[in-house]
Parts: C-alpha cells; structure tokens; sequence
C-alpha cells in the first residue's frame, strides 16, 4: 500500500475545489466538518466568487493559494471535472476525493470519461477516491474529507472502529446503528466509483491503524482481492475483526451459467469462500454487520463456543435452547460440580439445568442472581455467558443485578450479555459496560457469530499457488475424451478408456483395456448430453456388442450432425457412489472447485460445497463434512467406506490445474466414481471448457 | 366452548383469596390492577387478618361476603389451595384462576396433587386457569385477573390484539414490544400449567371478540388442538390473524425416534403441518411473533406479494433485491406505462427499475418523492410498497415526505411500510400512520411474512376424516410381507408378492408370479435390515436360483434365532425413481405422513415433506412441489415423468388408514417404486409397527 493510499486519512492541508459558504452543499460540507471536528491542518476552500467562506480566507484557484495542498476535494459539477484534476496533477498534487457524479454510474459514456479522468490524474502521479464519491471522514484527526448528512444527524465520536463502503449510505446506516449504541467509530470511508483507489485499498488503509479493533465493510463488487486479503491478514494478525456486507449476490445470475457447475454453486460462492479464506465474516445483511461489535471490541475468547444461559422463566430457557440450535450454538453440558453448586442456591423446586431457570425467586433474594451467575458461568464449558432480565419492575434491583453481572464478568473474563425487553433494564446494565439485546434472538445470533468467527478466523490456512507454467488453451469444449485426458495429465485420476474412430478400432479397444463389461459412448463436443440421444452402451461384454455398439453410436452422431464421429471404450467399474467434481471461475476471484454428489439428479440435489483454489487435501476433506451424504464417507449401513483421501487429492489436482490456465471457463467432472477406501477414485466423464 | 371459558374474561365480580395489602405481592397486584384498570365489578378481598385491603372492604372468609362472586383468584399457599378450591366448589363457584404453583411444574407428585385439584374443582362444576398461572387480563374491562410487573411498568392500553400464552414471562415479552411501539392491546392471558382450561381454550375464548384481529398464542405444547383449530376457524372466518410461537422443538428428540420416518421428520414437523392446515402462522422467535403487527391491523390485500421498494441510494435498492430473494418475496416487474411515469420524474441518469433507486435527486425536489411513489406504486403488479429514508438532515422535509406517503398510500389501499435507521424519521411516519422498520431486513421480513400468511390462510383446506371402523392391532412390528399386505388392503398398491415356508413354496410362488426376474427376501419382524445380513437375493430369473435363494435366506434367519423362517418372493420392476411414504404418529395431533425421496440414502437425503392426515391428493401434489426432487417428478433430462397422482392417492390411502388405526407407532414404506405416468406406483417394502 502506497503512502498516498494512507495519505487519504491523514492530509496534512486540504483544498476544496468548488467550496461553497453553505455547510448544506457537497462542496460545503466537508469544510463544515473540518471545522467542526477539529482539523489542524490548513483548509483552503478554492471559489473564485468568494474571498470568505464559512469564515476561512478563500482562494481563486489552486495556484493563488501559493503552498501546496496535499489532498483535494473536487465538489464540481461533472464537465469541469476532467479539467480541474489535470490542473491538480500538473501542479503536483498526489491525491483528490472526486464527489462529483456523473460518471460510469451513467453507463458507456460515463466508464469512459471515468477512465481518462484516472489517466490524466495518474500520468500526474495523482490518486483518486471516486468519482460519485462521499468520501473518506477520519474523526481521529478531523480530516472529515466527507459530504454525508449523517454527521450532521448522528453525533461524531472516535473510537476503534472503521466502515469502509463503496456506497455512501452504506457507510452511513451501520455508522447510526453503531453510534446510537454508544460506539466509538474512527473511519467512515465510502468510495464511490473506484476508478483509481477502491474501497479494498482503503480497507488496507484503515487495518493498518493499530487501534482500529472492528473493520465493516460494504462492497458491491470485491475490485482488489489481493489488497483485501492483505488488509485481512494485517488485521488477523493484531486480533482486530473483519465484518464485510457483500450485496448483489441474487440467483439470477447463477441460473443463466452454462456449465452445471456454474448452475450449481451460483455466483455468489466463490465471493463466501474467499471471504472464509481470509478469515472474513461475511454478514447478509446491516443488522448481521453491526451486531456483535460488543464482543468483537472485549474480543475475549469464544472459540468453543459453548453456551451457559440463565433467565427467571422456563419458557425464556426452552427458547434459548431453540434459538441455540437454530443458531448452531452448543450448549454446555453442566458438568456434576456445577449441578452442585447451583442446587445449594437454586430453591427446592428448582433445577440445575443449562439453560437455567432460576424461577422467580431471585424477586425474595437478590444475591440469588450473583450466586446463580458464579455457579453456572464458572462450568468449564461455559464459554459464552448470556443472562436475560425479561421484566423489571418493584422488587428487581436493576442497578445490583448489573453490578453483580459486571462483577462476575470482569473476574471470569469471559463473554457475556444481556437480553431484556425493556430499554431501560438494557440502559443500566450497558451503563455497567454488559452489553445488552432486546431479544434472546439477536443476542444468541451475535454470540453465534462471534464465536464461529473466532474459528473461522483461527483456521484461515493459505497455500500459495502450486508450480507449472501457464496452460493456454484455444478457446473450445473440449469433448469427453479430451476432458478426460487432459484432466489426467493434471493429476486428476480418470477410467482407463481408448478413443476410437471405426467400430473396429472400438473393437481392438476393448480387446486391449482386457476387462469385461465396457462401455461405448459416442463422442463429439457438440454433443454434451449422450445419454438423451441413445450414445450410451452400457455393460457390454463381447467385442461383437462393442463393434455394433460403435457402429450405432458412428451412425446417430453423423445423424447429428458430426463430421468426425467417434466413439471411447471405456472400462465400466463399479462404485460405491457416484461424486462430482467441477470448476467455475470468478472473473475477480479465480477458479472456484465445486466438490460434491454427482450423478444425473446433481442439479436437484445440490449438495455440493466450494473452495477457491488452491486449497489443500485437508480442505477439501474438512468442507466435505459439510455435504448431505457426508455419513456415508465413511460407511453407511451396508456400503462401505469411500477412498476420501483420493477423492480430496483429487480436487486437489482440479484446483491446482485450474490455477494454472490462462482462459478457463468451466469444468464438470461428472461422475467421479468413488471406490472402497484405499482403491481410489475415477472421474469417467467431463467436460473442459475454454474462452 | 362453554360460558365459563368467556367468564375468564368477563367476571362480573372477583374475589381474590390470599390479598394482599401491598400491590406487588401476587395476591394484591390483581385487586390494584382492578382497580387502577377501571373494573366495573365488584372485587372482594379475602384475608381473614384484614379488615381493609387497598382501601376495600376485605373479608375474612368467601361465606362471609354474603355475595357470589363470579371468580376467584387463588393466591394461597400451596399446601392451601386444594381445600381453597374444594371450598369454591363446594360453594357454587364456577370459576377459579390458581396462581399458586407446586403443582405439575415439581415433577410427579404434584403432578399428582395437580390432577386431584381438578377433579375436585370439576367435580363442584368450577372450572380452573392454572395452577402456576400469571392469569388472564382484559384491558376493555379492568378484568385483570393476572399479577404481572410487566403492567406496573409498561403503561396499558386497549386495542384489538390478543396474546394468549401457557407462559406469564412470554406473554409479556410481547406485550411489551407492541405497547412500545404503540399498539393497543386488549387482553393478556398467561395460563400457566394448563391443568383445566389452557391456552388453547382461551384463545377460542379471546377468538370470539369481534373486535379482537390478531391473537399472538405461545405455546410449549398444543393440549388441546381441537379448540386451538376451532379458534383459528373463528379467526379465520371474521379475517383475523393468528401467529403462535411454539418452543421446544429441539431436534433432541427426533434423534431418538425408532422408525426412519420418525427421524427424518422430527417431532416438530406435526406442529408445523397443523399450523398450517389451521391457518396459523407459525413464528419462530418473538420478533416474528410481533413484527408484521402493522401489516395484520390495517389487513390489506398483499396475497400476490409482489414487492417494489423505493429509496434514495442505489445500495439499498441492491441489497432490497437481496432480502426480497432471501425472504422469498417476488419484485414487482415494472409495466413499461410504469417505466414511461418514473422516466418523467427521475432525473436524466436515474433508471426505472425496481427496486427503484430515485438517487439524491429528491434533496433538490421535494416533489419527486410523491411523484416517483404515486408511478411505481401505482403498478399493477405493485402489492406491497416499501420506502427507504436512509438519512433525514437538512435539505429533507419529513414531515412532508411522511405526508406525501400517508395520501398515496390512503388512495391506493396498498400496504406500505417504511424503512429509516433513524428512530426520528420513523416517528415521524408512524405519526403519519405508516408502519416504520429500522431495517430493510426487518421491513421485507415482515411483508413476507404478512403476504405468505395472508396465502396460507387463503388456502386452507380440511378433509373430514373418512369413513371406516377403527382398526386396532395388538402391540406388535409387523414383518415385511404383513405390513404391504395390510397396507394393499387399504389401498396403498404393493409389489406383486407371496410369503412363502420352505424353498419349494418359493419356487412354486416364482411360476406363480408368472414373470421374472424375482427377488427372494428373508422375511422376520425381528430382523429389519435384511441387506446387512445378506437376506436380499435380487435378479433371480429361474426356479432354480429361487431355490437355492430362498434356503440360504431361511438358514440365515434361523442362525439369527428367528423360530420360523420365511421368504417373500416378490416382482422385480424396473422404477424411473425411488419414492417413500412413512407415517409417526404425535399424540395429540394424530398421524404425520412423511412424502419423499426413497431409497437407501433417504435418512442423509432427508428431501420429504409432511401432512397430517386427513388430507386429499391435490395437498400431497402441492406439497410434492417443495421436494427438491419435485423437477424429476414431470420429467427430469432423459428421465420420463412418474405417476404423480398414482403417488398422490397412495399417500392419501396411507394417511386414511393411519387415521383408522387406534394404536399405530409408525410405518415406514421405502422404497415405494414410482412407474411412469399412468403405469402407477408400488410399495416393495414396507414395516408397520403397533404400540
């Protein structure tokens, strides 16, 4: 990351091109802010109608000011835009916050306007956020370099959190959320365009901040990977936290793809799994984004997410143990001590279970709520602590319970919360610094994300990109014979199979594979669906089935229209199920692999799971796990256990193979036949396809 | 239901056994809330300590009163309450709600105490809310027979919402969100152990008030179904709501079930087909329980639930098209006389589509915000309307803006909600009657709620129970051959098959048949898995392999200890798919039949879906339609359609001899093989077990 990148945050003079008097207009506003927020850097607003705006000496032009702005805002309307920065760039100034609009958010025209906009800036040496920017605002310093509203509305306060945004009130909505819940928040950046420097530059910009603990992130597309998964490693490494909101993700797209895979996995996975390989929580909506930031900012530990819950109700604690489940939370099993210690404090038709119904009886005694707390938060699988005070009222000491709850926390170091209903119950125990939710629900969804983001985080394993030179390949399907083939060439186990042109030589095929039953399939790229056009012979045991089998199969693909028809022999082998392999590439992200169920039904069934390559074995085998028919890897009732560690190398040498093409599209590899442990996998069908 | 149930909710007088003087014991928040609530009745405190109660006349005795009240309030202690209650019945009272607890809530011996409690109330002709119940209240009365903080802290005000719970806390929890928001709500009943009258029952009782739209129910357990679906006729019938959040649906349990079908539809799958039979949404936390509250009151056609959203940024438009996909809500296609009116209001670079992104435009024309709603909501396909203020601040005129919104959406009779992250926007537009969500999530979560429920409700269809003579079957695992056997004689078609006693009879039974291949199965209730033991001899085409088959089958049964071995020799067909039919049985709520994907895999593949019988073949092909499968179903690739409605009537047999059966414990069928369309479907293997 350059320093002009960080140069954004950190301007040590401002100038305003296109400055207004008014604090209510885009070219007003960010000298408002600066003011307002105790900028100390110089500020020149540039307007040559005005000697003074909003109290500060104004400028013609840039070259009147006579020192030299390090940043500037470009507040002018869309014609002049081009214009102003070549004057900026030919006078040296490295970087501008382009808020004018009126570029490729119009379409054609606008992208290429854009893109001679970050030529001139760029021949100058100049960097630009924007255009159709908000900007970047850092409350640490002032340099509020910013136009939202919001900062007039929602009071500004520092504190460790960034948002970075490519959309403006994108940036400005999880901003309200956090401030309104008393969050302090260093960052608000918001993009705009990214023509030149995009929000994932500005995401590297802000992690490398050592105080900021909590990074949000909203994108529309991911324009920089590399520069996100730097920003992702910089924070994983200082313990801070990436939240990212990533929109657009709707299935239509997915359903126009061309290859099964591509239908299957959708367009939007290869943005979850790069997000899960750089230890990046992916939030689906702004609630997820904001929810947890109490406990990412105590960042205490939770990787084992087990939860202990204690309420006055039992209806409270049988939905606690729903929403556990439905957020796939564990709860903790109380060990014997603990049932002991709760039983000495719980009255005598109390029960120690977890969750814990304290019954109504913490309203005769109000050390039962302390007592009740130490004993259950101090089971050794209580990794995650939630209390819930469902109503106050006379007879609650709101203030002592919170105490107490605070108490507990700071000596047990461990995390924990509040669920009430009733704002002002959630008031004193947040005054007590216990974070605090309206519902059990949103309270266990936030722990639910914490902690899995706490492994996810903790398991983030890269492999560098394996060796070999660059495949290229001339834009084509490849037909199944060459799918297979060069699949294997790759590493990629396929059935022993001969590629044949005449029935005859089908005939000395199967003579030369040596093992009956065989099967012939007519093959021609032309013609993806064999088996809707009778091109498929199955179990066939003699050389005279195999010869007429390829005469058939010859004369239905001249039918169709082929000019060289030809047919594979392959060996037919029996297996314990039928799984899938397949690529789609993402134009930002690369080569996803689909790993999954094969057979005809793949696309109903879509039990499939995907990596980003590379990936190694492990992975593979760990995201396998999470399939469907996961149990029958390793025998299920009457089937044995499949050769796993073949299949994820496998997909190992898939991934590797897909990282090393220049033009690939797609690849299907269906089926993959799976044999007993220890005897391997066969692909015996594919397709490889090339752009 | 009976006038006592309604009294609950309408006593003309109210003695209260156990008062207190001080208004936040149990047995004196009723008579301060009476009182502060505006009872007209008379109230007779009873406390033979006490001359006055919170300025009442008390009494020492019932006797003593000289009058009859209509109700009593139980709040004594435990050890008192039985002869407390004997007294009442004795005396002629006819209702009574025990707020006491250590009853059933303690395990069996009050369990116990609980049961001889309501014979002895029963006995007298009282009828009983409770033990252990916070009591019912109704806000139209000042009939608060109920001891909750939550009224002491929450101000209480009449409106046409019921929630009716088994517990107090969650009946409160609710109530506190929709008083918070401002909803008025009239009547408040938490029963408690539901030992006499349940929660069922007094929502057929809060069901009846004509005045009353949406009744919130919580349930832990559904005691009695008949009421519950006699309420939600009632409702149903006069166009209210019913929404019931039901907890404990654990998947704990299922894991336990015995029969396959057992595990694959858990013990909740009952609970959700009910709901729906009845019209009843089902929520699954208690922001689902209250958030469409606005939508259900003002009750506006939003079947079709088409959305068009409305917002000033082109992120929220993206990520609306995200939630509406992830909610299950269709967006509206805009008409092109929509697109040609929203062409005239956006500015030249704005775009008409939906969700409609006005862009920052409206900050420089107020007018546009109306011009653009009144052209897109007035599409046709416009069911549901959402706008977005993301930020307010100078430049916007709310107040205008909520105005302009309040007329369109008074001329077009359309629902509309609005979303705004600030709380002062949204105050704003609910001061103008629009219903306002933080969140987009929030909004769209609750259209797509209200629109989805709206066409459950519409559809809601039930089949009386057919004709037959109950069916009882000593407690017994019938054997494969039985089970098809007794299921073909109430109408579910069966593989062609014979039972047979030694090899001869089997290959007699393979001439008899009349066509090969055969299979030879060994055949004893006690040994289920007939694969794992090599019982299933497939493919047999002479009666000589039948032979030999059969005597391995029968000398493998006798090594496993079976006394008298035999084989069924049954047809081989060749299925285009394998199907299954299964049924468990919930005690209260009868039969669930379980419609699904077959075969070996079918406990990992879990694609089923579940009805409660009663119900008719075009349910089974609706619900068909939710399988994953349900492609395959008309015809899937090379893969010719099944006889779906031959599959239909099967299930519907099915289902109508579980209703007949007065002790069935389950039955799987697996697999059922479906044929082609109009060659039918059949049941190959079958295990039907009795309790």
């Amino acid at each position: 990351m350059s320093d002009n990148v960080k140069a954004f945050l950190h301007p040590r003079s401002v100038a305003v091109i296109g400055a207004s008097d008014n604090p209510n207009k885009v070219g007003g506003r960010p000298i408002h802010y600066m003011k307002k927020f105790g900028f100390k850097g110089e500020i020149y607003p540039i307007n040559p109608t005005r000697s003074e705006i909003q109290g500060l000496k104004a400028y013609p032009s840039l070259a009147a000011i006579g020192a030299f702005p390090d940043a500037v805002i470009v507040a002018v309307g869309g014609d002049q835009v081009l214009e102003t920065v070549r004057t900026c760039a030919q006078m040296g100034v490295k970087i501008g916050v382009i808020m004018s609009s009126g570029f490729a958010e119009l379409g054609e025209a606008g992208r290429m306007r854009e893109q001679e906009l970050v030529e001139v800036a760029n021949a100058g040496g100049m960097r630009l956020i924007g255009p159709n920017s908000q900007g970047p605002a850092n409350f640490s310093n002032g340099a509020i370099l910013n136009f939202s509203t919001m900062f007039m509305e929602t009071e500004a306060k520092d504190g460790p959190i960034a948002i970075v945004s490519q959309s403006g009130i994108a940036s400005v909505i999880p901003y309200h959320f956090l401030r309104s819940a008393g969050h302090g928040v260093r960052y608000v950046v918001a993009t705009g365009n990214d023509a030149d420097i995009g929000a994932c530059e500005m995401v590297e910009a802000v992690a490398a901040d050592p105080e900021i603990q909590l990074i949000l992130v909203y994108l529309e597309s991911v324009s920089n990977p590399e520069s996100l998964a730097r920003a992702a490693a910089i924070a994983r490494e200082r313990g801070a936290y990436m939240v990212a909101l990533k929109s657009g993700g709707s299935a239509k797209g997915a359903s126009a793809a061309s290859s099964h895979t591509g239908a299957i996995v959708g367009n939007d996975a290869a943005i979850d799994a790069f997000f899960k390989r750089n230890g990046i929580w992916r939030a689906r909506d702004i609630n997820e984004l904001v929810r947890a930031t109490p406990l990412y900012l105590r960042s205490q530990d939770a990787r084992s997410g087990r939860l202990v819950a204690m309420s006055g109700s039992g209806a409270v604690a049988v939905m606690t143990a729903d929403l556990a489940e439905r957020e796939n939370m564990e709860l903790a099993t109380l060990s014997e001590d603990t049932k002991k210690a709760l039983r000495a404090v719980l009255p005598d038709f109390g029960t120690p279970n977890n969750p814990l119904d304290t019954t109504a009886a913490i309203l005769n005694d109000g050390t039962m709520w302390r007592r009740a707390l130490d004993a259950l938060g101090s089971d050794p699988q209580a990794d995650c602590v939630m209390v819930s005070m469902s109503v106050a009222g006379p007879g609650y000491d709101i203030d002592a319970l919170a105490a107490d709850t605070a108490k507990f926390a700071s000596s047990a170091q461990k995390p924990i919360v509040l669920s009430a209903p009733q704002e002002r119950v959630r008031d004193v125990f947040e005054a007590h610094g216990i974070p605090s939710y309206a519902t059990e629900a949103e309270a266990v969804g936030a722990f639910a994300q914490y902690s899995a983001h706490q492994r996810l985080r903790a398991n983030v394993k890269t492999r560098s990109k394996p060796e070999g030179a660059g495949y290229v390949a001339r834009p084509s399907t490849l037909d199944e014979f060459n799918s297979l083939q060069t699949l294997s060439d790759y590493g990629v186990p396929v059935v022993k199979q001969c590629i044949c042109n005449t029935p005859a030589e089908a005939q000395a095929a199967f003579e030369a594979l040596g093992s009956a039953p065989v099967v012939v399939k007519g093959c021609a790229s032309s013609v993806p669906h064999k088996s809707e056009h009778g091109l498929v012979k199955l179990g066939l045991k003699s050389a005279e089935e195999v010869y007429s089998a390829a005469e058939d199969c010859m004369s239905k693909l001249t039918k169709l229209g082929v000019d060289h028809p030809q047919v594979v022999v392959a060996q037919m082998v029996k297996a314990v199920h039928e799984l899938a392999l397949g690529v789609s590439v993402d134009p930002q992200l690369g080569p996803l692999v689909m790993i999954g169920e094969g057979g005809t039904l793949i696309e109903l069934r879509r039990d499939a799971v995907s990596l980003l390559a590379p990936f190694s074995a492990d992975e593979v085998k760990a995201a396998c796990g999470k399939l469907r028919i996961a149990p029958m890897f390793s025998g299920y009732r009457d089937t044995p256990a499949i050769d796993l560690d073949a299949f994820a190398e496998a997909a190992v040498a898939l991934g590797d193979f897909a990282v090393q093409c220049t033009n690939l599209k797609s690849i299907d590899v269906n089926p993959v036949l799976a044999l007993p442990k220890g005897q391997g996998v066969l692909a015996v069908d594919a397709v490889v396809e090339f752009e």
